[in-house]
């Protein structure tokens, strides 16, 4: 049996004359990119040039769909109903869709960004929504949710091929939720402990809690974060980890 | 030989909690609808609605990408790069084009709006810029732009089929290009007048510029303004007075 | 013993070319307007002309500052920190004082809209931030905020000026806070049912509940909705009842 | 007679989540700054944090207004009307205004930025409804516009204190224009150069254009660009050329 996993980042996070992520170091060694569709980043000419280099490089390209903040860069919750967060869904991974043709390909997965994420993880109405959205898009597209959340059940309910997502460098709450942003301890710094996370993951699909408990959590995909300072390093060394330990790594 | 015209009107140009135009008196009376795409109008709650208003009269859906101009309405000129005009075409082209795949039809055009449509209309870079998104994002699209200007030459260029637009109730200037807005008569308020101009274009490819020069213009299909007080009355009425001519209203 | 009451309105909450409220009408009925400051309606140009006109009119003028949300019409609740309500607080207050200044008049009052409004009347920490963001844009200005409710308190505790408002056509819960507009019983249509709830919460303080409890509610100024079908109308009755009942119509 | 100039920066053009300029190595050197106010850079929370330090470092603190273009950071010319202008100054610099009295300061002066700031210089119109706008806001302010340009010249016929700037590391065309960005040698990136130019510019008032004749220009300011790579660098070097040519640097 081989094991196999997905990695994946968010980028074109740059929005007009701000530049944000470091793409170009990322894009090597991941096999799938996640892309902002203008709504917490991400303006026309940045996606363009994303969509490009992602099909040049090779890996599998999806819509990274937000909530309309780009002052909070999509990540302040905001109370929207089931019926805003299908169509906000279909407008950006159509518009993303739009580049992908333009370069030649086609998106292979639609993951919800930062707070329309996290919502839609516990929310069972927005997750429905979120994943009619998605298969009345491309009955093809693939659906990535955080593991074990509402998100990839709707993708079941939907008929919808769903992807369970886990984190690099993200701690965990012992009942499988992300620990919040706001917590001191909710990004793991040390590139060594997220790699020991990574493999524990990709292997034995646990991780440890926050507060020490051993989850289990599916895992078909590993989100790497581009906004980290040694993002380019960090991408490089995890995916080496993971070759050592025998994982293939291969988009979705 | 039979004489045939499309008839086509903007909606979807509500915004939110503000409604603008009478789309569904216009909507049983066109052959063809231009769809706002967030740029000047239509956040994606009116996108979904108005697709599925449209593709449930079995008219023809098209795009109408604006200038990111919601304050003016995509009617201020910007000074754009050629390369930004392609992004922002392709951009909201595919966020429509996802509307129409989620009810289950598909685009069958795409014509720029207000400044983005006039500064297309006589600057070549912008046109083909334009031309090559249309292609790029679905080489099935038709081009809508008006007649007799770079935007349907551009066309050509691209190998994107080209229709050309006529308006019903503005005046033209002697080059054929639209008399300004900013111009008192810019539109022609009389129903009967456009009427008139409507009957002159579809049957004899002919219209009185404002200066009284008769201009021979091709006529693939008639714009209606959805925004007159009387629109869905106009639309109706001159609507029968081509069936009276003997044309026929379809599709392009 | 003068009874005396501020009667206000939102208004200036057309944005670009789109248009609501009946303004015009309503201005001549009310002592104060709370003008939209841009986050939910209000460009610049309409903020211009709202400003002249009651100005004119001889009214008060607040600022109505909202949560950035344009397509949601500040209506949907954001996940804000005290910070950022602090900061967009001054900024449209400031912006509109820009539009006063230019007017030669100044502003008299402040009060949240929407969500904001609603957040901040059961949020202490937001009601803080916004109360301190009132005073330290200038000093004399007066917090407009739900009767009974946090943001009130909280201006008490920042020593700024506070008015408690209650509204002519909503209903209350038996605890004091209003209806939620998901509601069906939300809004109070019937004018004349408006009229009496008016009366009873300026000569008496008294407001009977959704639920038919008696409350008691300190009312400084009543809020009239400029964007009902019959605005100006509703206006002019429930002034005209006012009077009639011996209340005084005066601004804060 | 004692030589004296101000310097002034561009500052707090971050926005969100994307940093930009380097504000805290430009601040010490600078007699002024030119704030973002959030129509092409800078959300309120940065315009408060922004406010702070300025005022906290004790330099005079100015309204940058720009065009409504976040996307393309204020530099793409728009047609807009000179009431437009005319309220999108009043807005921006009202809306900076509350930060500075949120401070316990007040503004020393506005100067349009990127396109705003380049169509003011040539348009009568335009700059007559800037000077205007400012005029209204506070009779305090100065207006801070190119040398020799319309913009200075409406503040003459305004009756608003005027500054002449005059650019360090901008090119000058043989008219006293700014050679466009478009142009390669638009900026000079070469320190040294730029120093040559300043102080050719503080102490004689003249400068080199880029075919080489010798114009004329008053200079009252000096910009500093925050965006280069060693802004803060630049700015220390250039304010100690001054005081070595036996210029004194001091705001407005």
């Amino acid at each position: 049996m081989t094991l196999r996993i997905d990695l994946n980042a968010d980028i074109g996070e740059s929005f007009g004359a701000w530049r944000m992520g470091q793409d170009a170091a990322v894009l090597p060694q991941v096999s799938s990119v996640n892309i902002a569709c203008g709504f917490h980043a991400g303006d026309p000419m940045t996606m363009h040039a994303t969509v490009r280099a992602a099909v040049a490089q090779g890996v599998a390209i999806g819509a990274h769909p937000a909530l309309p903040d780009l002052q909070g860069f999509g990540r302040r919750e905001m109370r929207i109903t089931p019926e805003e967060a299908y169509a906000l869904v279909v407008y950006q991974t159509g518009a993303l869709a739009g580049f992908a043709a333009a370069a030649g390909s086609r998106l292979a997965h639609v993951k919800p960004h930062g707070a329309l994420y996290t919502m839609a993880a516990r929310d069972a109405a927005l997750a429905d929504a979120i994943a009619t959205a998605v298969r009345d898009v491309d009955r093809r597209l693939i659906l990535v949710g955080l593991a074990g959340s509402e998100l990839t059940r709707a993708a079941g309910r939907a008929g919808v091929p769903a992807a369970s997502e886990v984190f690099a460098d993200r701690r965990y709450e012992a009942d499988g939720t992300l620990t919040p942003r706001s917590h001191p301890d909710a990004v793991i710094h040390d590139l060594d402990i997220a790699i020991v996370q990574v493999i524990a993951l990709a292997t034995r699909g646990e991780v440890a809690a926050r507060t020490g408990e051993r989850l289990r959590l599916a895992a078909d995909t590993i989100c790497l974060h581009g906004d980290r300072a040694d993002a380019g390093e960090a991408a490089r060394r995890i995916r080496q980890a993971l070759l050592e330990a025998g994982v293939t790594v291969a988009s979705l």
